[in-house]
Formats: C-alpha cells, structure tokens, sequence
C-alpha cells in the first residue's frame, strides 16, 4: 500500500513524461519490496518555481543566473 | 493541535463539499481524541487526474478504460 | 483515490481510537464525495511534542504552562 | 539536506516576501543546526481559502465572520 | 531539485532494499526528466500498520484477515 | 494559519535546538506575511539516514564517504 509524493518544479512536464513517472516508481516498489501495483498511489505536485528555493534562493533567479556549482539538468 | 491533509483529484468537489469535509473531520478528531477544535487545522489539496496514479496509470486513463478490479465511485 | 494523512501529537492515542480516526475519515469521503473505500488511504502520523510547536513553543512547554487562549482539551 | 515545506493561504504573498521566506528558512537552519544551505530546499504551498479548515470553518468565512477568539493578522 | 517522498508500511525493508528504492527513483527521475540527481532528495517513511489503513480497516488487521479484493504481495 | 514542515535527518538535533527552529520560523512567517503566531503550527520530523536519500545515496553512506560536491556542514 506505498503512497508515492513526487515534487518537480512546475516547467513544462508532459502528460507523457507524468505517465512514466507513475508507471516507473509503482514498478521500482514491485521490483524491490514486492508491493501490489493496485494499492500503489503516486502523486505529482509541480510547484511553481517562485515556490521552490535551494541554497535560499528561488529557482526562478538560479535558472536566470546558474551557479557554477549547480549542474544544467537540474 | 491536529493537523489533517487530505488529498483528492480535481474532479469537480464543491465548495459546500469541501466545508463538509473540513467540518467533518474536525468533528472526528473531537469525538475520538478530544482534539480542541480552534487548534485543528484542515487542508484539501485538490490533485490534476494526469498527477494521479493507481496501479501505475495515471487516472485519467483509469476514468477512460475502468479496470474491472476498480470498483466504482472511486 | 483520497488520500489522507493526520498528525497528531504522541500523546497516548490507543489501536482502538487510531481504528476509529481511519473508519471514520474513509466514511466522511464515501459519505460527502462518494469515494471508494477501498482506495482510500488513511496514514496518521504521531509527532514528539517536542517535535510540534504552536505560537512559536514546543508543545512539551505548552503543556505544563499552558496558555489561556489556548483552552483545555487541544 | 533539509526539507522545508512552508504551506500559507492564497491570499496575495509577493514573489518578494515568498523570497524572503525561502532565505529566512535556510538562513535559520544553518543558523540552528549547521546545515548547508546548497542542500536545503523549501518548497511553499499557497491553498486556496476554500480548502484550508481551523476550528472546522473553511478560512473564506473566518474572513467574513472573524471570531473573537482569533485575532487579526493570521 | 525534485523531492520524493516514498511512505511505506513498516514490515521489514532492509538498509539495502531502502538504497535500492533511493537509487531507482533518483535513477528514474533523471532518465524522464533530465533531473540532477546532486539535487534529487528522497525520504523513505515507514508507518506502523495500526497507523496506516485501507477501506477503512487498519493494515494490522487486513493481515490476518486478507479481503478477497486485495491481493498478496501489497 | 500557516503550516510548516522542517525535515532533517536524524543526527542528534538537540530539544533547544528544535525549540530555536519552532521559535524562529513562527517569527520568520510573523515578520515576512504579518501572519499569527497563535495559528502558525510547526511539526519537525527526523529521519534515519537510512532513509534519506540524496544524489541517488543513503546519506548514512556520504557521512562514511562524503562525496567532494557536497560540502561539509550539510
């Protein structure tokens, strides 16, 4: 009965991308634990990037002015 | 000083609904524990049907091709 | 598919009342929403009091001076 | 590493004070515990003031109907 | 810099099947979404059965009574 | 009303320092928003470094092995 919460910034995920998400980590917890795909919740919340800070900063300023230690991909 | 998190999918809850909500579990968590309603604190967080999975597929899918296992009024 | 998550204070809650929190919460959606039961997921949480604050005070101070604007029974 | 999830009422916080909460918190936590503020991320949740229930009243009536015993300024 | 969260019930998922989940779904992440997984965090919660509960009945009990409607392995 | 949730990993955060985070976020959200404190409710969870998990690794593994991008103090 694992409930999944997945968090992503909110810029530009595909309905395609969020389907292999769910279907991705519902297989990861029958593959490791054993757990029945049936009772596998997942949730995505996107978050707008004003809403997401790391380092104390908004991601909107880190995506107009990276950081060198912060990889692209991010 | 409870604290209560519900999530639903974006399914179209009304607003009178979701006071129905907030009322009722309140009212759960003074009957059970006698949990002081001014410190109880509700929050609905209403999930997009492509955000959502079960059984590894999103529910957007699921409300197209009901698998037979789920049942209905889910 | 709700989802539901409690957090309360570690303060003693029995088996019984956690049982009676999940049976009633999962019959307050079926009954507003009419959500499935059977994918609905209920997870209570119990915090340290030392964990949880309110008005800026751990709970564990609020209980041996308790405020008066914060009354009996929270 | 921290984890910050700071959850408010949609009720018009500026991208300016949403900033100001982001580094407020990370600030905090390498005042308080050391941690790296590379590695602190916090994420903030505006809910709607009809999906946000104390003392099991939506706040969107609170606004209206102030109780006494909640003071202004919440 | 997304955020999983993974909640289990806890029943005995080893240090290694915990690394495995940790290390699949930062994997999963990067493979959908080009994530960076430098700023991909993962928290494993594990509840107590008598804290989790599905169709309204705590997991404790589902275990020695299993419903026809849920499956083995969840 | 906020609500917010401060996770850190299990390493020792003392009941004065969980008091200083309580003190100091309800103080944060008071200066930045004007919001109550009376209604501004912490809950601060630890967890095992078993269970955190960042870059894909247990953080009980960086503590043994720590990786030069992550820098001390995290």
């Amino acid at each position: 009965m694992p409930y999944v919460n997945i968090k992503i910034t909110r810029e530009g995920a595909s309905t395609e991308q969020k389907r292999q998400l769910i279907e991705g980590v519902t297989q990861l917890l029958n593959d490791v634990l054993g757990k029945n795909p049936r009772t596998t919740c997942v949730v995505i919340d996107e978050v707008d990037t004003d809403n997401w800070g790391i380092a104390g900063v908004p991601v909107t300023e880190l995506r107009k002015h990276p950081p060198s230690w912060l990889e692209s991909g991010d």
